[in-house]
């Protein structure tokens, strides 16, 4: 409020990234960014991966303008303008017309600035975390307080579910305007606190095919996501919801590593075909199985969003021991000491069995 | 007759390569090989690749044997004693019951030798070849002349299809004794004579997941093949028949990229999924693609079947400069002069644009 009456405005928020265990691939409107089926997602901390967005608007500032990564880049993207829209319009009707001298004007440009902790657009959900927290970053500015999953899905579709924390579904809704395609929590963090994520990172680079791009082509030509979208997702998502609500890691996890499969699947049947799994992914989802048939039981999960990078599901009292295998399999090379970052990993011994089951050349 | 006499008899048969173009992949029923959608494929000209079997039959023979690639294997799989037994109750129903004196012996016991000419097991349908070679040889012996592709289809379901040459259906069938599951020629290799097939090995070694396993596992657990085989391939095949009835390449190449991507799609829609393409695979795909795109029509069209190898179809006007195109993508390095095989390929120039477009790093 005090910058506010010198005419200076500023709020900063943080947004995690959410990782699609039924995954969304396709839309059924472009403009409006409504999918083709419902999708269900897991936040990760935002301890370890994260984005800041810092967004301040001043009557001295001359045009609107937005830096991502310290790179100032175009305020006038369709998505980051619908966005901004949006916000203004709910500040502006939430202020029932009359204009509060007191509060920021809705006239005024803003500067944003938005730093991710994560390689961008290798498939690690960067425009999710964006997005939300950008329109959360708008919406503190603009004092506003409701539930604004509606507004962060105009920016990128699964940016809605990284409004919530724990487990969100983002449902298709029916309506054409969309108003009912919203996210919504299915469970919070604390529902199932053993779950643990790991990030595999295979590759920072930029994707070969954008997920904007690569999607629409696969809608428009993949008979195969046409089922998936109507027959195979609603099934799929109940299941999922059952198994998040029983804290069922056999069935979560299976579920997760078949629904991933199955949107790649899809890429592979879009024309021309679209690869985001490389060899390298490949030998993680064979280490998997692996590791999963010598225990008897499903202890690790694989999903890999639009890249290469894999993200691990495991309880707790798993990671050690499947990091070590990971370290084994993959030994690092130059980069040795920054292997592994985040939650500290405790050191774990494989069995003579175990590493003859489940490590295979390097 | 002279060696009958003697009592022994020896017949030999080579058998062509069919390469599908609609693919076959899961079975409705796993003992008498009946697929569950139909499938088209391109018979290939036996002067390159193809299988050569000799069977023999003596009174001197104390045990039936097999030879594959100059190495006894197991006469007593079940596939090839399901050939035999076909065979043989053929003859003696042909016989009528009544014993020819002069007539082969159906209690002789048979030795049987077959060589393929390229790599087996490594996804070339060397099965496919073997299998209608060995009903072929045996049937000469036996001296029956009727269509036996039900019988081959017993030996490997694909084999069907290599007991003709130019185009060739498998229909599905309707039957639950198999005896409609028939391969029949859709047209003759004379109707399009400009069509070529190149063979890019990528691999010669043996995949990883058969494919008898494999589409087991794939009938099981992908919820894709399902609705590919029911819904997409009944359209598609149709489709394929009518752009080899009007010689219509655009339509034949394309059709036929889109179907091996989608039967990859469904390997990788198994559970846990079974991947054939590398990245070298990958690789060749994008090739095409920007091969294509260059050009602004369909010149080449890859189909891949279980394995990482690359069979490529082209009219004959387009080999010289494709395989120019891949020699600077994958210039030869110690196997140089082994780098083509089979019928004499032109040398041509590439224009720099092409070059440019096309050719990638090696």
């Amino acid at each position: 409020a005090m910058a506010a009456e010198r005419g200076l405005a500023m709020a900063t928020c943080t947004a995690p990234v959410n990782i699609a265990v039924i995954k969304y691939w396709g839309k059924r409107d472009t403009d409006l960014i409504l999918p083709i089926n419902s999708s269900l997602s897991v936040t990760l901390h935002q301890d370890q991966l994260k984005t800041t967005t810092t967004a301040a608007a001043s009557r001295d500032f001359t045009e609107d303008r937005l830096w991502l990564n310290g790179k100032e880049a175009d305020v006038g993207h369709p998505r980051v303008q619908a966005c901004l829209r949006e916000v203004r319009r709910l500040a502006r009707k939430r202020r029932g017309g009359g204009e509060d001298a007191a509060a920021l004007s809705l006239s005024y440009k803003i500067h944003i600035a938005s730093e991710n902790d994560f390689p961008t657009a290798a498939g690690l959900a960067s425009s999710a975390a964006g997005y939300a927290c950008l329109v959360s970053a708008l919406a503190r500015l603009y004092g506003l307080e409701e539930e604004l999953s509606e507004v962060a899905r105009r920016g990128s579709g699964s940016a809605c579910r990284s409004m919530f924390g724990g487990f969100v579904q983002w449902q298709r809704g029916e309506r054409p305007d969309g108003t009912d395609s919203l996210a919504l929590q299915v469970a919070p963090e604390t529902h199932w606190p053993e779950l643990r994520v790991l990030v595999l990172v295979v590759s920072g680079e930029k994707k070969p095919v954008g997920s904007t791009a690569g999607m629409q082509t696969s809608v428009e030509t993949s008979p195969l996501l046409k089922h998936r979208a109507e027959v195979v997702v609603p099934e799929r998502l109940a299941q999922m919801m059952q198994h998040i609500q029983d804290r069922d890691f056999e069935g979560f996890g299976q579920l997760a590593m078949r629904d991933s499969n199955q949107f790649h699947a899809t890429c592979l049947d879009t024309f021309p075909p679209i690869f985001y799994l490389t060899d390298v992914s490949r030998h993680i989802i064979a280490l998997a199985h692996r590791y999963n048939a010598h225990h008897g039981h499903t202890k690790v999960a694989y999903t890999f969003d639009a890249g290469p990078n894999a993200v691990i599901f495991a309880l707790a009292d798993t990671v050690a021991e499947f990091v070590e295998v990971l370290r084994r399999c993959f030994p690092p090379a130059t980069n040795g000491d920054q292997f592994v970052r985040g939650l500290p990993v405790g050191s774990a011994a494989l069995s003579p069995e175990l590493a003859a089951a489940v490590v295979t050349e390097p």
